[in-house]
């Protein structure tokens, strides 16, 4: 690989969304060049970011392979592409991939990924792969209803899952997921818990550095909210980023990871789920820790040192700011926040707002975890996209 | 102008160096879109960072139109090009430039500069316009030799400016500088100062912030580090701010503004320049305070609240990393200050590297800024590029 604080060095991302967005600002940080393959009809974040722009379908194409070709190495901000698709595309492009296909193989979708970090001796939340309605009621029968139906692959903020509460329900879920089209499904029981954790890692052969452990807020399964550190003991906090330093070393991660926990009621630190790129649950990191998720990515797929991934202020709470009209985005009433001593806006440049879609968050640093959340709530709450 | 946060919002740089580089990925922070206009040939840093850029000459042309209405809002990067073509700019494509042509118009050369500021009673270093060989001699009696020659437009870094040390040089650097062919030569006397401090302003019409003043280290006319606080009195930090903004409203300035000063031993203060940008004296604003300079650069043009330009740390401490070969552009040896908690490299992406070309900055945080400083250098002296 070409020296990557080289003149022209160019990082590709797959996927043109607010994670690439993210990322590739910090790429520009490094004087580095940014290409972006976006598997989306709609003018995406990154297609205004650089002249390197190309589109199509997540499957192979010459489309793909010469945007593999332009750049010096690549990277995801999703997972909604298969382990052999990239295999190929690092094998004919010659450009190297990372996470590598090979790690990116073990956790590609729901059912691989459980049964990588459950072989790796990671407590994970009890599953089963679902195939006939027997496995359906059997499940139910064993771990009680409700519980969760997943599809494998594509999954996310709650699309994707189903719960069910009785056979029929079941039933119905298991179809419209695609079930009876030969998609992997899971069942998953539903955890008794106090708190849902996450935590990022950066790994490369430089070595390995990982987050303060935060607590995501969920409404909807959609994350509102993210309170750093979570309020949670210090125990439980070590023994979550020791599993998740676990998790990243059992695929031999190289990348930014990010891992979601339950912490039940009898205090069991269970993995719920992984994601091999920045996560939602890492944006407080921009300006809450010494170096973001976002610039660790790039220093880690780069193979450049990792930087420091302490808090800069002891609290720090990002609200993420959901779609609450469908329109042209425009971000309103924003005022007061960006006021705010400690307080960042961030607008991820998507063109059109929807109800409940993902167009900005704030980040509010402070003293106080608690303090900080109610005042950032406060300060968000008239913002309209 | 069509609100700043509402979708395809297009900021315009004139000029695609650095500065614009990092106002650029600011304006990304703000899900805005990015528009350059370069006068150079060669591929500038922002050019790599949007699929909107144009090129020409900073005169007329219709290339130079067809960027600005392209942009919803155009700002500078330098001051090459001349307030008439702004003005006419701006009334041909109908959107508005910030700073303003007529503030522009009223610090875009040397002497213009000195009489504005000198007309708002901020008190600058001695000069005089000169035209004949009279009035070299005569400037040299009266203030002394050797003095300063200086173009009154298009000068930099040492460029455009030289020392006379006789009349016979006098004569000879107001050749040189275009002094015959019709160009304003102003001459400067030598200030028997102390420290060379700078500050910077943003301003609009909601509001004005003033950054800390920091003290610039110079060799050869060029600025090699800037330490934050300056290591003067508080009543001399005081006296700088308030100048500075009373600059600033001197010339009703909606922007970011750079202030220079010395500090003479007598302990009076001195506006020797100003810029109307983002200035190199600020770049340790981008970890260093709540809010960078270039945010609120973009901030300010944009007719958005101005941010909180306070420290982050007792102090902060930034590093030109000057190329130090004529080859293409290659960061080597970062990696020890890559690795520093609170360091923070920043690589400009031209593709060019040549000795003396600011092709880079490290920033450092930390409790005392001359121990920073120490640190910083030691961190960064073996850095090739």
């Amino acid at each position: 690989m070409k020296h990557p604080l080289q003149s022209g060095f160019t990082i590709g991302f797959l996927g043109a969304g607010q994670l690439a967005r993210m990322s590739a600002n910090t790429a520009f940080q490094y004087g580095m060049q940014v290409a972006v393959f976006s598997d989306r009809t709609e003018n995406e974040p990154v297609q205004f970011m650089t002249p390197k722009s190309w589109s199509g379908t997540f499957s192979e194409s010459d489309s793909m392979l010469e945007f593999a070709k332009a750049c010096d190495v690549i990277t995801l901000e999703n997972e909604f592409i298969d382990s052999p698709v990239l295999s190929r595309l690092q094998k004919e492009s010659g450009t190297p991939i990372y996470p590598s296909p090979d790690s990116f193989a073990m956790i590609e979708n729901k059912l691989i990924e459980k049964q990588t970090f459950e072989g790796a001796g990671i407590p994970v939340t009890p599953y089963r792969l679902v195939k006939t309605e027997k496995d359906l009621n059997d499940f139910g029968e064993k771990f009680g209803w409700p519980y969760l139906l997943k599809s494998s692959k594509g999954g996310y903020d709650g699309y994707g899952n189903k719960t069910v509460k009785d056979p029929e329900g079941a039933l119905k879920a298991f179809s419209n997921l695609g079930g009876n089209e030969g998609r992997d499904i899971i069942a998953e029981a539903f955890v008794d818990f106090t708190h849902e954790l996450a935590v990022q890692v950066a790994r490369n052969e430089t070595g390995e550095v990982v987050y303060p452990v935060c607590e995501t807020v969920q409404k909807h399964h959609i994350c509102v909210a993210v309170k750093t550190p979570a309020p949670v003991s210090e125990s439980v906090q070590k023994r979550v980023q020791e599993l998740a330093m676990k998790a990243t070393e059992a695929i031999d991660g190289k990348g930014i990871f990010a891992y979601e926990f339950f912490l039940t009621s009898g205090g069991e630190v269970l993995l719920n789920e992984s994601a091999p790129r920045p996560h939602n649950s890492g944006h407080y990191s921009i300006e809450g820790c010494v170096t973001s998720q976002f610039e660790n990515h790039v220093r880690a797929v780069c193979g450049l040192p990792l930087g420091d991934p302490s808090l800069t202020k002891p609290a720090a709470v990002m609200i993420n700011l959901l779609g609450t009209h469908q329109r042209l985005s425009r971000v309103e009433f924003a005022e007061k926040s960006m006021r705010e001593e400690n307080g960042h806006l961030h607008i991820y440049g998507k063109l059109q707002s929807k109800p409940g879609r993902k167009m900005a968050h704030y980040t509010l640093l402070g003293d106080d975890v608690e303090e900080v959340y109610r005042k950032a709530l406060d300060l968000t709450e008239m913002i309209e996209i």
